[in-house]
């Protein structure tokens, strides 16, 4: 594919994900780490005026100044920005015009790949591809967490993602002690944060071919799990509590059943054969507690999964996310991307049904905070 | 005017109200104390709805059983209500529903109203009219906060009610030592709170015949007011320190220039002869403290404003909101009203450009906590 | 008595009231509105150094010129202080230290007084000791809160204050309509909230001859008066709700049985009898709401009190606190004194048994904010 | 040292560290994670009292039920217990008190000790002598807070800890790769978390012979190293703009020049040569970035230290706090002693000059949240 079909239809793909939407689901922002849809939109498109078009095409004539302003995310290099919180209370810019700020973007982008850049810039955007690509599969997240938490409970679509999650027969897979080796390799695209490749040393360990369900976790819920402390670490213990948790997100229990929140709208009974999803790194390492077992390690992960099926979910495991030996990050904006965060969050492996194609890596580390759980996550055992 | 009549001209202003807004402006809830604009539409339907078509209307048929969850306010009588936080969360239900809605309630309201309703309906539907028309003065406030504090500074339209606020020659009228009579008197529609009608006594006393100038106001910012702690209340201090307040409500210091947002759109350069307002009850004390003089009681204001032009702003008074003697609540939800809100509050008098017609009483007791100042609100000197 | 023996004898009743306190007594800070009781013991003595002492006796040498700093309370005109939520984070000074601090400012103060001082010193001399009673009854609030929500219950006295709190039969007083004269009146000292004179209307009224007891508001706890938002206010059933408030502070349930902290040490069997005392002015209200009646104004209670008794607790009134016609502040420090709380507070009008000696006048004004309820008031009722 | 000798040494030691104080000092809570003295006093002799005497010496009576309550810290198996921010509330028991209690909890354990307890006791009892020196390190860090942030800046003593922190000249160690040994070996005490002994592979590094020196930490502070994002973390920098930090606790810019805290009473100035201390992890982090280097990971620090000097200041790594591979916690109370803090903190390495003697080791993981600083801590660069 070239380079420009390939842009055009990343590109695509983002307005795809929308197009279920009223125009209202696109402006609202319910939590912090919920950005409205046509933030999304304009943030992304913000990222290739910003980085490719603005610096590269002389003549090219910014859209609108202010959308520096409204569009930046967190690129301090880049200027002041709207503060997080505030992304919910904008009405404006309007969904219409975020879109013709797409589309004026892409049709200089049209113009600007007509000749092949030069290599550093072919670099950026595809960058700025895969930059988009994360924020398609958080658009997923936001627009399902924007829908589930309205008291209507509307639908999405009634074909959707969720539908295929059903979790095979679990076989444990032994892993022999020894030294391996982790990390990307080759000229494919890559994050920083893959990088570099390096030699671990790893025990004996075995894993689960499959991924925990429904029905494991509601014994656990049965058997009193969020109620007992013993299972879970001191923090999590407070965050419990404090926020009253007895079930995964979108889980409600009604008339003494079990339903959870479908995307093609209402409330439904909970599927026990599914994988169990929207957990917390709190509660899927006090599950695995409760089980007397425990979470991998990212690394003895990317050594057992050459040999398992995985990509319905991003697996949690018990790494932190932390640089590689000889990690270093990029001069410039493009320089914060993954690095700053490289403190207090936990690495999740594979990939997941809101994975955009093409955008699935053996080597993919994907982070987020212990006490989030509103993407699409889940939890294999190791022993 | 026909009672009929009467409901479908009050009925209609709210949606002239929203036509200039985008679908995505009313959606948005920037702060707690302003609504998204399709709640205000949604809540004053579900009034009617709830308070007289559902009691009185035999064979009516609630829109979506769901709306009274989402549009009550704050009649605990009636079940649970979306906290107010949460408001500006809710994408759904859309603007088309909620016109819809509003569609739907009107149309079988005018079935009702065909035949006369009796008397206790009658005045349930003169209180929800009235209800309505407090909430197109909200409607106004918020509208302008939501595009206000928008960076890209909207437009409402061209023509709009701010075009209006000059400020008169000050004179000061003076008011003889007395036994007085306030609070409402006849059988015209009024709020519980202005009854009954009792005396009160007043010490001689002046109050200026305009209200306070941007100029003046000016001459306090300048003179450092905002500086010197001797001029506020102790809580109002602690207010301006932590909230870095140094001007009114959508005044901006760019380029050594006060600017003001204009309803017409963008930032324009403050008009110094017209009335300051969006000023905070503790701006106002602090305003008069600067001056040596002080704000009138409601009560002065009560009986001075009989010879005195005023209803462009609503003024604050020094007075605290509070029962007068005998006042007694109704029963059920209605009685929720006013009685409730009688405690930490401030009274102010008057109207305000915002203020929708047939809508304004020399006895009207408006109330805000002290430290808002979203609404249309000015000042007026007494000594 | 002499300037001087007055001056001896309300400094030495500071420190007898914390003559059964152990050194860690003196030093916590449980809430914020609450002080550590050597900073009251602290705070008094620089109000005599710095008003009368520093600008008054040229050889005067201050103690240490960091107590500035540490206890000042809130005289922003005097210089920076110690943040209110900080005092019980110093565990420097020590007792000691301050009572040597008070014993050198009580030496200097006696070779000041063998001296009349002059007419200006003297007014702010008897201000000053007026100042320091207002903090022995707060000495006694904090006290006991100190003592009182420690898990150990611990003794303040065998003997105390508290003995006597038994209610009188109930007769209600009939007042009759007419313009009354309210505030202070000769040449007595007074804070400067209770003037000037002035008159004000009142209409008929009947006030009850006793304080709510333990007994009656008993019934209202057991009729869930608690649970039922019709009695309170909107901002006190967040109130209740936020605090998750079931009876007046010290007040616990302990195996079917209300029992209250006692002075005397331990927790204790509610003695029905006694008025009921630690409420808000939130509870007062509902309480009164829940019996069909209300609260006094402050001017009916002026009126009504020159034929009652009274004094055992401050009682909640309706009046918001606010400034009487002709108010104005002293110039300089002094005149922070009362005005600026002048805003968001209601009044209490009466005294309590832990009002110093010599400090009880029909017309003073105690002020406090409506969600305080850990000094000694209570309740009558209106109607 | 027989087993009853080593017991009192330890135990003296506690009240050693605490002789210089006033009463005072020894019952607040500035902020939440410093601890009242007379708490940890307490909490050490609960913990033998709970874990030792209560279910192992028959006639044993408590001293005090209400202390459990009391003196609990986080033992959630064990009951309620006060929390955490209310520890600097509770002026009894007094310190008087605790010193008794300490004494009955010796004297009882003399007794216990006559006879050679069985080997699960013993093991038992040696964890609670590390237990109580753990304490002694967090008093000696929670009265230089004490007494440091007092405005009166009171001595600790004219001899202390602090005097020996200066850096020796700076040398690069090269550590070759290789599948390295880590954790605990052997019979001697160690923590649960130090165990087990696995296999790490490490590349090839390079780490400083010497902590690095205020002098060198001035210099990023010079170069305006707080004020540029560059170096920083995404959470630190939320860190470093929400608290205003711009140098290390303890120090204060006065006049053009940097003082700090001296435990010998006042400000004084910096010693430029010695270690730069009381930074967190996100100062150690960026300063480490401004230079361009990195800090070591727990097993580079493991395997290097055997040819390092180390033990002045405890060392931030780049380590997250993790178990070892076949970690597992101890059943009980005992069990929550390390395991359930193994999220979200940092680790560090070595021992400090507050670390109590004998309580020294290679293997000792130590472990806070990035953000603290109050602890004696430093920083060695790896490259």
């Amino acid at each position: 594919m070239s380079l420009l079909s390939n842009y055009l239809s990343v590109r695509k793909f983002s307005e795809t994900i929308c197009e279920p939407l009223q125009i209202e689901d696109y402006v609202v922002q319910p939590i912090e780490d919920v950005s409205p849809p046509k933030w999304h939109l304009g943030h992304t498109a913000w990222f290739f005026e910003t980085f490719i078009l603005k610096p590269n095409l002389i003549a090219y004539r910014e859209f609108d100044p202010n959308y520096n302003y409204v569009f930046n995310s967190y690129y301090e290099t880049v200027g002041a920005r709207v503060i997080r919180t505030d992304r919910g209370n904008l009405s404006r810019p309007t969904v219409e015009d975020v879109y013709k700020y797409r589309a004026y973007v892409d049709e200089a982008m049209e113009s600007f790949l007509c000749r092949e850049p030069e290599e550093s810039v072919k670099e950026l955007l595809i960058l700025g591809l895969n930059h988009e690509q994360q924020h398609q599969e958080l658009l997923r997240y936001d627009i399902k967490y924007i829908l589930g938490h309205n008291p209507l409970f509307p639908a999405y679509a009634d074909e959707h993602i969720e539908q295929d999650l059903k979790v095979e027969d679990q076989v444990w897979l032994k892993v022999d002690a020894g030294v391996y080796e982790i990390g990307h390799e080759g000229n494919d695209f890559c994050f920083d944060n893959e990088l570099g490749r390096h030699k671990v040393y790893l025990a004996d360990f075995e894993i689960s071919t499959s991924l925990v369900s429904n029905a494991e976790y509601l014994e656990f819920i049965e058997d009193k799990g969020y109620q007992d402390f013993k299972h879970w670490h001191a923090e999590a213990w407070d965050w419990v509590n404090t926020n009253k948790i007895t079930a995964p997100l979108y889980w409600h229990f009604v008339d003494e059943e079990w339903l959870r929140y479908d995307l093609a709208g209402g409330l439904k009974p909970l599927k026990l054969e599914d994988a169990v999803t929207h957990i917390s790194f709190y509660e899927a390492a006090a599950f695995a507690s409760w089980k007397g077992m425990r979470l991998p390690t990212e690394f003895e992960w990317e050594i057992a999964a050459q040999k398992l099926d995985w990509g319905k979910l991003w697996e949690w495991t018990e790494s932190s996310y932390l640089p590689y030996p000889g990690f270093s990050k990029a001069p410039g904006a493009i320089g914060e991307y993954n690095g700053k965060f490289m403190v207090s969050q936990k690495v999740l492996r594979g990939a997941s049904v809101a994975t955009s194609p093409n955008h699935k890596r053996l080597t993919y580390r994907n982070f987020f905070y212990p006490g989030l759980r509103w993407h699409y996550n889940g939890l294999r055992l190791s022993k």
